[in-house]
């Protein structure tokens, strides 16, 4: 099982499940389990599984009153996903793309040249 | 276990040989099984598993040439992923990014008050 911290990160992120969370968090800052399972159709325990996942990505952390543990979500491992992704930019804004800026800079020679 | 595409594609991430493909095809452009293998402590056989992941992602497709079916990278789950991070943007950007500007703000209408 890889270990590294950026497939640990792509690992949480690979379930809807932890996605609804993430985004649960985003946009409410910090929630307990119990209000976090709420809306899921999963039990406070399913629930728990999904944060500890979350946790040890280090995509959320976790507060310590012992029965709330309110989790907040942590930018950091997000980041490390946005520069893994930026190397290769060029390929997912997609070879078309590249294609039309080529021919839009033949057209713009071409138009110089008349 | 779960199916949906970004799952198959963020799962597909979580593995640092996997990336190292990645980034050798984004290098290189279509490679063969047998070339792919040569700079991993991996069998071919190894290799081949390991793209049948990715292949299932959509992350990469590959040729029909019998013996060879050369790989070659795909932009589409990675832009997926770019668009799902784009939500986080204010997460990942940080919320000392926030702080600043907010410091800024308030010290660019101080400077005009003056």
């Amino acid at each position: 099982m890889a270990t590294d911290q950026l497939s640990l990160t792509f690992a949480a992120l690979a379930d809807p499940t932890r996605r609804a969370i993430i985004a649960r968090l985003a946009e409410d800052g910090e929630i307990t389990v119990n209000e976090l399972a709420r809306p899921f159709p999963l039990s406070v325990q399913g629930v728990s599984k999904h944060l500890k996942v979350l946790e040890r990505a280090g995509l959320i952390t976790r507060g310590r009153a012992a029965q709330q543990r309110p989790s907040r979500l942590q930018g950091a491992p997000l980041r490390d996903v946005e520069d893994w992704l930026e190397r290769y930019r060029e390929i997912w804004e997609g070879r078309l793309d590249r294609l039309e800026r080529h021919l839009e800079d033949i057209q713009g020679k071409a138009g110089r040249d008349e």
